[in-house]
């Protein structure tokens, strides 16, 4: 007698071979039902699908990897948390990424697709990790990609992203709307997009509301909770002190408390703290931080279905999605 | 001419064809200077090693999955990142499977090393996702396998896990040499070994001061903030509130400094707070939060290196590895 097949499975389950294939490659495409009735027959059968021999055949590996610079950073991890989630919905695995910020590193994670080990990117980085023609169409020379959070300075490119420009200019309204006039910024890293976009927000806010920047009292740094504790520090040193903080991040606002308490300051008594992100301890912060949240949830599920759609051949509509914001008052900032 | 193919390669770089083929599939295994070759040689024939095909041949896919209830959570996330990072060091990449605690899938996690999508697992939980015969060696029934942090509870299996009771045991006395004597848990969920563990230390420790535990102060919970900050609420409702609360997660700490700061309490003037697991956060909290570190790192990388020597057919030398904890003393704690 030959060896169990996929046949045999079809048979016992009473569908097509091309069902049986569905439910075991691409669960989210068939209905519950016929996703157990598939899955008994497979154990009726004693039936072992080789994922590898089946992916040979159709090209496809039933991976995505997730490029990443920094996954112990708290945000990113909510988006890949949700990713995962996305990915398994449609019968895919999400291969990790971290790339400590090694552009070299992020290069070796995306030859992945190309040598058929994953079947698309997901890339949480401004640096594009293949080198294409600016003068040709992007999406032709490249494997399946799409950009969050991050944008590659290269159009064409699918982004799910944020208006962080508009964020950062409501995250300042705020502060000035209860106030605040000295108000100084710690930046992420200036290479990202999203620090460079916060940082236009802010001078647009402060321009509009006629107040002075004061350049001192703003402070290029990183999206870590480190930064946040020794800008602080740098800022409590200066004569003229600001009122308020406008942390990039909730995790620079994280060191920025440790800071503030270290030194004897309360928030918000004696200085408020603004934060970017909402990631799920900012709500626990003493005293609960206020922060604009980003749709994690929503930003890792779309980045999966474009690139569901890109690997499948289908146009997008647009390239560029952006994803609603929110200001998220809590106890961190007061009324001067 | 025929397609460019390993040995092309392998002649420019001038090494053997086992070389080329490790350098690709396996870099942490030659030289940096034999991989900057290889891959200079790689890129100057224009080759693309095909993984899928590579992998056929020699039966691996070059992939670990690591199967979590719950990769939110901080502490787990610091170990996923030191195992990402051995794996890479070894050439390996990590599959992600977060099974959002259903066991249903853990088992389909663990299905992909069956059907030759991953080489091995590193299981983060009590419950072992194939069937086997208890009689029978358990090694001998399954898949390479690696089990972290929640030991399953079959002999023979290969642990890395710290001694949880004998860590809780310290925790408590030095909650007991503070003075306080009226101390309560809050536990994470009770069907995990590592909080079944910490418990039975919590009591250890008690008994051998010859302090009475109080029951009602032992409130059953889980590993999350919410958790923390519903049973804390619970606590502070008592007549006879505890001086001291020890969580057995900095997840539930963080919960319980929100329940308490709500309520008007102050850490730790009022009530000192233990944690556990010393996450990366914990050193940032209001105040930097009194734990007992895990090695996460070290957790991580035995991990890898384990699951390695199972993959290769290795016999190692024992099944259960433990690692040094270590009571961390900041300023939620306080002599009485």
């Amino acid at each position: 007698m030959s060896s169990i097949g996929i046949k045999d499975v079809a048979a016992i389950a009473g569908v097509s071979i091309t069902t049986v294939s569905r439910a075991l490659r691409n669960p989210g495409r068939v209905s519950k039902a016929t996703r157990e009735r598939v899955l008994a027959a497979v154990s009726e059968a004693g039936y072992t699908p080789n994922k590898l021999g089946v992916s040979l055949r159709t090209a496809k590996s039933g991976n995505i990897v997730a490029i990443i610079p920094d996954v112990g950073d708290s945000f990113n991890f909510g988006v890949i948390r949700a990713i995962e989630k996305a990915a398994n919905n449609h019968g895919y695995s999400v291969l990790l990424g971290d790339t400590h910020g090694s552009q070299e590193r992020e290069r070796a994670y995306a030859e992945m697709v190309r040598s058929r080990h994953a079947d698309g990117v997901i890339l949480f980085s401004q640096h594009l990790p293949f080198d294409i023609d600016p003068q040709q169409p992007a999406a032709q020379q490249m494997p399946p990609l799409v950009n969050s959070c991050e944008p590659v300075a290269v159009p064409g490119i699918p982004t799910v992203t944020i208006d962080n420009v508009a964020a950062a200019r409501e995250a300042v309204d705020h502060l000035i709307g209860y106030g605040h006039r000295n108000i100084s910024v710690i930046t992420g890293d200036m290479e990202s997009p999203s620090s460079q976009d916060r940082l236009l927000g802010f001078r647009q806010a402060m321009q509009a509301a006629g107040l002075a920047i004061n350049e001192r009292h703003v402070i290029h740094g990183a999206y870590t909770v480190e930064n946040g504790q020794a800008s602080t520090n740098q800022l409590l040193l200066r004569r003229d002190r600001p009122s308020a903080i406008f942390c990039f991040s909730d995790e620079i606002a994280l060191g920025c408390y440790s800071s503030l308490q270290e030194h004897g300051f309360r928030v918000p008594a004696d200085m408020s703290v603004m934060g970017f992100d909402d990631i799920r301890y900012a709500r626990h912060f003493s005293p609960p931080l206020t922060t604009v949240a980003q749709p994690v949830e929503a930003i890792g599920t779309y980045c999966v279905e474009l690139l569901l759609k890109v690997m499948n051949g289908e146009t997008l509509e647009k390239t560029r999605y952006i994803l609603p914001h929110e200001l998220v008052v809590r106890g961190s900032t007061r009324q001067l």
